[in-house]
């Protein structure tokens, strides 16, 4: 069931300008829990991390998470020891402020690399913050738009569930939009709930939605050294997600809110025209099909061929050709937008003006069949455009 | 020693226009050598992979290759059983004109994935083609011209070497220049000689000096399903690379030609206005480094920030970072055209300006220095533009 965008009870939150955005736009977001949470976090993968990534996974899976403190405009990344330092004196003030250990806060931070913070106007900042907290919609829209960097939309998804007769709510927020000179964006989500869950199943919740939702977008293939995936669950709602029944409702919601975050991404992908969704089935495991898919998504010929609404079918099959799944070329059978073109390894006669047509309505799905098991999976991503090669280079120091 | 290009002693060629392309420009050429010739190929190791490809497998390697015939406009991939059954009846047609049996010629296709080929019009093309065959270097042209697809240059290098006192030539033409709609262009190269390499060491030799070569090389990472590499020595030097001290000596002088070849489909890559260069070293195995060195290559932010001179390093050591090779920060260093910027997982001052001047020469180089073992490669790209991605969209079927 989808609601308008609202925090769960006991969540409040604020969104200010600190500062360390030469535009002038709102760089700072503070979301509080009126109560210790739950919570759970996935980080990026990268080698190489920013500060807050190293302090906030130091800091979950937790069961006393107070609150999450975010500034966009600064990644606090490749900075060293001193990177380290300010991320957590960030996460002290804004403890004390709300009469916290500083080890119940969180810190994520995302822009240009390799900059230290302005840790001054990001101390006004968090004091300012944490003086204007509200939990009506508005705040929860500042402080959304807070996180964003080269976002044009602040992206916010309300839904709810009932778990034993009561109501409880999940409100997720995130930011990302492709990786833009000068940024170095970063995909940062949080999603809170007033459910109570179980502390030793939260990561594995969160994991298991992160796997359909953020780990099955790409925009470019970059993955950024600050990506963080937050949960907190503080239990407001006076229900605890404790039996089977509950932990798997709670879990549908859960994938629902992250999978509808993650095409908001998407959407708003930078110079975008077409969103693209690759479905892959019948592989003998997740991990081949993901695989496929993820080739097939990052393919900057795929993606021209979409930019100019192109049937152009071989790129499609050559990509799942080189993504490193053994298969023969009598196994797959491709669908575009609905039309057979290649199948069980021969081409199949197709009106490519037609084709072409329905591409340009901007939703192009590709469904690449195999006959190899039952594994399958979705992805999601976008075109590449002239206006993307634009935005990532136009920029010069 | 580099000298004009010619052909090796023994070798003649020819480069026709049979009508495969509607531009109505060169699109078969026809190798030939007067004896019998040692052959290797390195092929693509897409999954999916054209006719040619199949065919020309089986046949190397071989002591007795006599021709090989190419056609662009057409890649006669994804064409099932036909598409064989088309490129066998290829070969033995060219094999009966010159008197060779139809297991002693090589053949390739280069174009459009998916469509039949016009086997009337190459069948022509094959008998005008062996009626006109020619050893001046003005032959040698016309046959590389007759390869390109998107490639707006012929490429051919020829260099010489002493083998026991006799001079040899090798001589080396390919073509690619990225995958231009409506060609999924690929990268084929024919490297021939006249000297006689021992029939057990041909393949070796020839995958060493592609693994230094073709190898890394990367456009926008799309291997395509015809990438065919071929090796005909005839022997017609009269002298054999017998000795090792002879092999060193060939093998250091095919590196050179195939690393030439490469860069050249480099610099002429399809709206590319930076040729970059990679250097990683320092990591414990050969493929840690080839690994970093294509993530590096391949990252479409990389690529961009290069194309608008932007000196963005955090692109570079984050596309390190998720390479997949493990490593810690302050194990890397970043040298740009020169200037360290990152130095032992800490940021450099440098001139920003100054160094953005530097790229806009255009020429990039980029050193990635890690203090983890010995192994180093260098990699060969170009920067991601506007021109590219319109080059590439703006077909409509």
């Amino acid at each position: 069931m989808s609601i308008e965008e609202k925090f769960p009870r006991g969540f409040q939150a604020a969104g200010i300008t600190c500062g360390i955005k030469e535009s002038g736009k709102l760089d700072l977001a503070f979301f509080v829990s009126n109560r210790p949470a739950t919570a759970a976090g996935v980080f990026t993968r990268n080698r190489i991390v920013g500060a807050p990534v190293i302090v906030s996974r130091e800091r979950v899976p937790a069961a006393n998470t107070r609150a999450v403190v975010i500034n966009s405009g600064n990644s606090n990344a490749c900075t060293g020891e001193r990177g380290i330092s300010d991320a957590r004196q960030m996460t002290a003030l804004a403890a004390e402020l709300i009469g916290a250990h500083e080890e119940n806060v969180l810190v994520c931070s995302t822009g240009v690399i390799g900059r230290f913070l302005p840790l001054d106007k990001i101390e006004s900042g968090i004091r300012e913050a944490a003086a204007s907290l509200g939990k009506d919609s508005q705040h929860l829209q500042l402080a959304a738009q807070s996180m964003m960097t080269t976002d044009t939309v602040e992206k916010i998804v309300t839904r709810t569930c009932e778990i034993e007769g009561i109501t409880v709510t999940l409100t997720g927020v995130c930011k990302g939009a492709a990786m833009i000179a000068p940024n170095m964006a970063t995909m940062l989500a949080l999603i809170m709930t007033d459910a109570l869950l179980p502390h030793d199943a939260a990561t594995e919740m969160l994991r298991t939605a992160v796997n359909l939702s953020f780990n099955n977008i790409t925009v470019e293939g970059h993955t950024s050294t600050s990506d963080t995936v937050l949960l907190l669950a503080n239990g407001a709602a006076g229900v605890s997600c404790g039996s089977a029944h509950s932990l798997e409702r709670f879990q549908s919601t859960l994938n629902e809110v992250c999978m509808e975050l993650a095409k908001k991404i998407i959407r708003d992908a930078e110079g975008a025209a077409h969103f693209v969704t690759v479905n892959v089935q019948g592989l003998p495991r997740d991990a081949d099909a993901r695989q496929i898919a993820k080739a097939v998504c990052e393919s900057p010929l795929v993606k021209t061929a979409i930019t100019g609404n192109d049937p152009n079918w071989g790129r499609i099959v050559s990509a799942a050709g080189y993504a490193g799944v053994p298969f023969q070329e009598q196994d797959v059978s491709l669908i575009l937008n609905g039309v057979v073109i290649y199948e069980a390894g021969r081409p199949a006669a197709f009106d490519e003006v037609a084709l072409s047509q329905s591409m340009k309505s901007g939703t192009v799905t590709i469904d690449l069949q195999f006959r190899l098991g039952k594994a399958q999976i979705s992805f999601w991503t976008c075109d590449l455009t002239a206006e993307y090669v634009r935005l990532n280079a136009d920029y010069t120091t």
